[in-house]
C-alpha cells in the first residue's frame, strides 16, 4: 500500500464511504505494506551517505550494465565493486561515463565533484601489511573517497620491520578511524590497535603460505587481538570496512 | 629516559658540559627510551576516556586485590572484568568501596559521579537475542555506563519473533552506535545491521544447541552478514565491544 | 499503536478532528507499532498448535518457576524443556500440578486430556540408533505427544544389526513423518530415508568414540545422505524436531 | 526368488512333493530374495509421486543420454539435474523432446500436462536471499513444478533490507511449506522461520565473502536458528529440498 | 514371523486350509519378518567368535548389572567395556564371578578356560608409543585374549627413540596382525607399517600437547601414512581394533 | 656394508689380520649399514606378494617411463597407479607391453599369467555406493586382481535403496575380506559392517553435495561406524585398501 | 645381542668354532640387536647436554616417584615436568632432595652446581605477552637454566602496548636465541621476529577469549608470521622450546 | 629525523638559537624518527648474512624485474623466490645475469663466488620424504647455498622403508642443523628428531591422499612430534626454513 492508496483510504473514511471498522480491518490486515514507505525512507536516508552500489561478482556483464545504467538514470553517484576487467570493458562501452580502476576493481559513475577537503576534516587512514594486500586496501581507500571522505594511505608497513609502522605513528595517532588490511598473521592490526585510541576496523586477507588457510589465520589473529579498540569484518571485505568507517566519520562530522 | 632526564641532557648541551657529539651518541643509542614518553602520553590520553581495567580471569584473588588497590590509590575509577563471586567477596573485604554485579561479573571502584546525561547526548544501544545472552550484554552495557556513556538496553528481541525487534525500530534508528549480542545463528545482528545506518558492533555468544560450536556459528554469521555497517569482536567479548563503542561515541561528542 | 488507538485515529479522521494529511503522517511514522497486532495474532495462531514452552537450560530455578507459573495462570498446557532434576524438584514444589520425566528432562503442566487417538490418525514415528540416544528420543516423542499427536517409538534399531531396523519396515512405511535420532555415523537415518516415502527429520547426537566430535560425524552424515526425503535439525535438538513433525502432521490433518 | 518360483514352491508343498521341513529350510535360507518384491513395490509407490531422476554431475554425456533415453521409453516424466550446457546440447540432440533450463541446469522430458492448479491447492513458496542464489532457487522451484506442485517464488528478499521480506508476509503466512535458499549468514531462513507456522526447509549456499567457507556459515546459521519450525538440507542441495517439500505437500493433499 | 508361525503356515498350505494364493500373499507381505531368523543365525555365527559385549559408558550401574546378569545366564563369556571403577564395584557385588581390570576398564565373566596356546599359533602384537597409551593398549590386548587369541605386547616404543622400536623387529616381522596404539603424531604406526608385511590396525589416542586436538593429529597421521598395509579405527577405539584383529586371526586359523 | 664386505671382515678376523677388538669396533660403529641387507630381504619378501608399484601422480612422463622401464627389466609384474591418459600414452609408446585402464587409471606390465582361480579360493568383495565411486572401486578391484587375488564386484548398492544391498547378502556373507567404497554419508560401509563377520576395509570418497567437504563426511562416518569389524583408509585411497585386503587374503591362504 | 655376545661370536669365528658363513648368517639375521649399543651411545651423548626428564602428566604419583628415584640413583640431574602440587608433595616425601616450583610445575633433583655464568656467555631470552602466559614462560626459562644455560626474562610485553616491547630492544638484539611465549593473536612473536636476527622459537598459548580456540589462533599466527627467522613448537609446549634453544646454544658454545 | 637533522638541532640548542624547551618539544614529538637509524642498522646487520630477497608470487613480471634490477644495482647477491617459468623468462630478458632453477623456482643474481667450503665447516642437512617434496626441498637447499652455507641433501628417505633413513644415520648425526621436508603423515621428521641431537626444522608439505588436507596432517604431526629437538615452519615454507637454519649456522661459526 503506497502513499496514494493510503491517502485514498483516509479520504474514504472521511467521506464515510468506508466505515471506521472497515478501514481498521484493512489497515490491520496489511501491517507490512506500510513498510514500503519505510523502505523508501531508508533508501533516501542512506542515499545521503551512500551512493548506489552494485556487487558485480556472480552477475553477468549484461545484468551489471543494465542495473548500473538504470541507477545512473536516477542517481549522481553509482559504484560497482568486484568488477573484473572484462566486465569493466563491457560496462564502459555501454556507459561511457564510467571509469574503472583495475587494482581495486571498482567501477565508478559520478556527476559533480565533492568540495575540496581541508586538513581539519576528520580522516580515515588505510594501512596494509604488504603490497599483496593492495587490491583490498585500494578497494577500501577508493570506496571511502567515493563516499566523500578524506583518506590517508600507508601501505607495506607490516611488522616484519616494525620500524616502518612506527614511522607512521604521528599520522596514526591523529586519525579518526583506521582500516587495517593484513594477511599472514595479521599482526599489523594488533600493533596498530595498541598504538592508537581511535576505532580500528580489521580486514583479514588470504595472503601467505599454506597454513594461512585462505585468511583464517589473519581473521583469528584480529579477533583475538589484545588491544580493545578493534573490530573485524569478513576476509577480503574491502567494501564493508570503508562503509563502516564512513558511518563513523559521518557521525563525527555531525 | 623521562622528561627530566632529557631536559637535563639538553641543559648540559647548552652549557657545553656535554658536547654535541656526546649528546648525539646518547640520543641515538636510546631510540626506544624516548618512547617512554609516548607511553605516558598514551596512558594519559587513554585515562581521559578509559578507567584503569583489570582482567580478573586467570589471576589469583591476592593479585587482583593488590592490583586494584594500587590503582585505586592513584585513580578515581577502576574496573575489574570477568570476576567470579568468590573473587568479588575477597576484593570487597580488602577494598570496602568496591561494588560487584554478579550478572556482568564487573567489579567497580568509583569516586564522584558523572554529571547526569540529558536526552540529546549521543547514546549506544545494547541489544541481545535472548535472556541467556544477559551476562555478556550486561558486561557491555555496564562497561559503557562506567565509561560515562548514555546506554539504552533492548534484550530478548531475537528473530524467532521478528516483531519484538521491529518494535524497537525507533530507538534503533536514533542510536549512534549499537552493540548487538547474539548466540545461536546470530541473525539478530544481521537484521539490526539491515535496519539502521549507524555502526553496529556484533558480539557472538556460545548460546545454543550442539552445532553452535562454542559460538562459531554466531561468529561466522556475523562476519558474513550482508549488511555493510557491521563489524565483529571475539566470541563473548563483552569488554572489547563497549570500549569500541565508547571510542566512537567519544569522537562524536568531540 | 494498539487497536484502541488506531480506532481513535480513524474516528478523528472521520470527524475531521484530524486531517487526512496529519493522519497520513502519523500512520507513516509508526510502521512497526502495527506489528504489535501481528505478534498477538501470531501468538494466537501458534497457541492453537503449540503450548507455551520454556527452555530451562541457562535459567535459574526461580526464573523458571516464575515464568511457568505465570504461563500456567493463562494457558492449559505449559512445557519446560532441558530441565535438570534439581530444577524439576524446585518447580514441582512451587507448582504441584507439574509432572517431570527424568529421561526426557521435560516438565509438563496440563489441564484436561486430549481425546483418545484412533488408529487411523496420522502418526509420527520416533526411531533411534541405540539406548544412549534415549534422552533425545524421548524428548522428541513426549513433546510430540504433549502437542497432541499420535507417536510410535522404535528404539535401538541401529544399522550394526540392520535386521532390527528391517523388522520395523511395516510401521515405518505407514508413518506420516519420522524422527530419526542417531549418533556415531548416523547411518540409521540414511537407511530409514531410503526405505520410506514420508518426510524424515534427522536429529544427530554426540554418542560415540573420539572422532564423533560432539555429533559432527552424525550431522555431516545426515546432511550428506543420498536419500532425498531427509532434512536435519541441530545436534541434540530433541525439541525442534518434534515441533517440525507436529507442523507437518497438523497440516496433513487439515 | 521371484513370484513364479515362490508359487511353485507353495504348489510343491501342497502336493506333498516338498515336505514342510524342506520348504521351511528353503524359505529360511533366502531371506533377502523376497525383498526383490518390496523393491519393486517401493519403486511403484515412489513413481506415483516422483518422476525418474538422473543426477548428471560426474557422469559422461553418453551415459546420461543412454540412461535418460531408456527411462523415457518406459516413463512419462524424466528429470536430469546438475546438467551443464554441453551435456544438455548433447542430450537434446539424442532426445529431441528434452528441454533445458540453463539457470537451474535441469533437463526435462515430459509427456502430457498436469491439470491446471487452482488457487486453493496447497502451495510451496521458494524464497531466496539474493540474485546469486538463483541457480539453487530455480532448481528447487522447477523441480517442485515438475513434480506437479503449485509454487510461488519470492527472490532477493534478504535481511540486509528486512522490509523486502516483510512485504511477502501474507504469502509466506499462507504457504504450506517454504524452501528458503540463502548464502552469507543465512539469516533470511531464521527470520522466515520466526514469521510462519508451516515447515521451512533451509538450503544453505556458498554465496559470500571469505569466511563463508563454501557455505558453512549459512549451514551453521540455519542449524542453529532459534525458530523451531526449520530443518536443513545439504549446502546447494536444490534437489533434496523440493523433494522434501513435495513429500509434505503430497501428504497434505491426501 | 518366527519359525513356529512359518511352520504353521506351510501346514495350512499342505492341508489346503490356506490356498497357495493366500499363502503367497502373506509371504510376500512380510518380507522382513523372515529376517528374524537370519538375525539369530548371525548371532549364532558371531557367538562362535565373539562373546557377548556390553558397552558400559552412558549406561547406569543398574542397567549394566541387569544386562550382564541376563547374558551370564545364557552365555559362558560376557565382556563389559569402558567400565568405571564404581560401576565395576557395583556389578561385582551383584555378580561375584565378575573380575575387573582398572587399567583397561574391562569387566569380565568367564566359565571354563581356553586351551593353552602353543608358540605356533598365529598371534597379534599390540604395540604402543608411550605409557600414557596404556589404557587403550590394554583394552585392546585383553579383549584379544578374552576372545581366545595369542597376544604379544610391546609398549613404550615410540619413535622419539627409534631404536626401542627396532629392537622389536623380529617379533613384529613374525606377527600375523599388529595393533598399533599411538598419540601425539602417531608416527609409531607409520614406521611399524613400513617394517612389516602383515596388516596393521592403527588406533589413535589423544595423548599429547595442545595441537593434538583430542587425537586428530594422530588420526590424520595414520590415515596419511605412506605405508600401504595400514588401516585405522576411531580415536581411542580400544575395542574395535582387537575385534578387527580377531576377525583376521580367526580367518587365518581357518 | 654389504655382504661382500661383511664376509671380508669375518675372513680377516679368522685369519687374525683384524683383531676381535677391531672387528667389534667396526661392527658397532656401523649399526645401520647392516640394514641394507634387511632392506633387500624385505624387498624379496614383499616381492613374493606385491609387484613393484609406481605412484604416477606428481611425476613427469619421463620419470615414470624411466622408472617403470627399469623395473620391467628386473621384475615380471610392474604396476603404475594414478596415471592420467596422457601419461599412459607416453608410457605405452616407450613400453609397448604396457596396458592401461582409463577408469582405474592403472598402468600394468605383466609377464606370464596367474593360474586360474577356483571357486574355493578365498575372495575379496569390492562394493560401492554409486557409479561415481567407480574410479576408486576399480582401482581397488584391479589392483587386487593384479596381485593375484579372486575378486567379486558389487557396485551401486548404496543405502538409498537398501534392498539392492541386501540382494548381495549371500556373496557378502561368504567373502573373506570386503572393500567398501562410499562417498556422501558412507552409510553403505556401516551397513555392510553390520551384516558380515569378515574384516571390512572402508574407503571414503568425495562424492556428494557441499557439506561432504571433500570426503570428510564419509571418512568420519566410517570411523564412527557402530559395527566393530571395520577399519578405514584415507579418502580416495584405492591402492592402500586392496594392498591391505591382499595382506589378509595371503595370510588366510597360508 | 649385546657387546659380550658379539665378542663371543667373533672369538668363535677366530677359533674356527663358527664358520664365516654361519657367523655371516647370524649377523645378518639380527640387524637391530646391535642398535642396543647405539641406544646407549645416544643416551650417553644426550646426557651430556640433557638431564633425565620425566613427563609427569598422565602418570600416577607412585610411578613418578619410582621413576625419578631410580634415575636419581644413577644421574646427577633429574627433571620432572607438568607436575601438579599433589604429585610434588608426594614425590618430595619420597625424595627429600627434590625441589618444586608451583608456577612452572617443575620438579628438580640436582647434585653439584653449574659454574657461575659470566656476561659473555651466549644467552637465551624468554619473552611473553602477558602474565597469564607465566606458567609456560617459567617452565621454559627454568628448564633452560636447569640445562645450564644463561637466561634473561622479559614478561608482559605484548603488543597491546608495543612500547613495552621496544624497551627491551637492546637485550633482544644481543640474544642468541629467543623463546617467545604468547596467546591471543600471538603478535608478540611476529614483532620480535621482525626486530632481531637470531632464531626465535614461538610457543603459542591458549590465553584469550572465545575464538582463540585453545591456542589455535596464536599457533596459526606464528606459523604465518612474515618474519623469516621464526619456527614454532606445539601449543603450551614449555619443554620442547627450551630444549630446542638449548641445542642451539650448545652448538654456539662449541 | 636523520643524523644530520639531529646534529643540527643540537647545534641550535648549543648556540641558543633553539631553546631547551623548544628542543624538548621537537624531540618529544618525533619519538619514532630516531628509529630510522635502528632500521638502517638492522638492514646493515641483516645484509651481512642475508642477500636481498624478492617474494615473486602475487607480483607482476614488470614489478619483479624492476625491483630485482634496482637491488642488483646496489647489491652483489639478489634472490627471487616462488618465480614461475614465465616470470623467470621475462626477468632473464631484462637482467641477463640472472639464472633460474625451475625445480626450486629460485631466480638468482650473484657477483663473485663464496670461498670453497672445507669439510670441517658446519653444515645443514636437507632431508625429504619423497620425490614429490623436491620443489620445497630444493628451494630450501639452494637458498641455504645461496646464503653461503654448506649443505648435504638426502631425499626420498621416508619411513615407508625406514632403512633408507637409517642408512643416512652417520651424516644426520654429524649435521649442525637439519631441515626435514615431508608430506603425508610427516613421520620422517619425527624419526629424524628422535635420532639426532641438533636442532631440526620441520617443513610440512601437502603431498598425499585426501585427508592430508593441504598439508594439515603433516603440520599437526610435526607439531605433535614426541622428540623435543624439533620446531616447525609453515606448510611449503621452503624459504623460512633455510633462513632459520642459516641463522643457527651463522651463530655456530661465530
Amino acid at each position: 500500500m503506497d502513499r496514494t492508496k493510503l491517502e485514498q483510504l483516509l479520504s474514504e473514511v472521511k467521506s464515510g464511504e468506508t466505515s471506521i471498522d472497515q478501514a481498521l480491518k484493512r489497515l490491520q490486515s496489511l501491517p507490512f505494506e506500510n513498510l514500503e514507505y519505510a523502505r523508501l525512507d531508508l533508501h533516501r536516508d542512506l542515499r545521503q551517505g551512500l551512493p548506489e552500489v552494485v556487487f558485480c561478482q556472480n552477475k553477468t556483464p549484461d545484468q551489471i550494465a543494465a542495473i548500473m545504467g538504470r541507477l545512473w538514470d536516477h542517481h549522481d553517484r553509482v559504484l560497482g565493486t568486484r568488477a573484473d576487467p572484462e566486465i569493466a570493458s563491457f560496462v564502459k562501452e555501454k556507459l561511457p561515463d564510467a571509469s574503472y580502476d583495475p587494482i581495486s576493481r571498482l567501477l565508478k559513475l559520478s556527476r559533480g565533484d565533492f568540495p575540496p577537503l581541508t586538513d581539519d576534516v576528520p580522516y580515515a587512514m588505510v594501512v596494509s601489511g604488504g603490497t599483496s594486500d593492495q587490491p583490498v586496501s585500494e578497494e577500501a581507500a577508493q570506496t571511502l573517497e567515493f563516499l566523500g571522505n578524506r583518506v590517508i594511505r600507508a601501505y607495506d608497513i607490516g611488522v616484519a620491520g616494525v620500524h616502518r609502522l612506527l614511522d607512521q605513528h604521528a599520522l596514526l595517532a591523529e586519525a579518526d578511524v583506521i582500516i587495517s588490511v593484513a594477511g599472514m598473521e595479521g599482526a599489523l592490526t594488533s600493533v596498530v590497535g595498541g598504538l592508537v585510541s581511535c576505532p580500528v576496523v580489521g580486514v583479514p586477507t588470504s595472503v601467505g603460505y599454506g597454513a594461512n588457510f585462505q585468511g583464517i589465520s589473519a581473521l583469528l589473529a584480529m579477533l583475538n587481538a589484545c588491544a580493545p579498540g578493534l573490530a573485524v569484518v569478513n576476509i577480503h571485505n574491502g567494501f564493508g570496512a570503508p562503509v563502516y568507517a564512513h558511518l563513523i566519520l559521518r557521525r563525527i562530522q555531525g
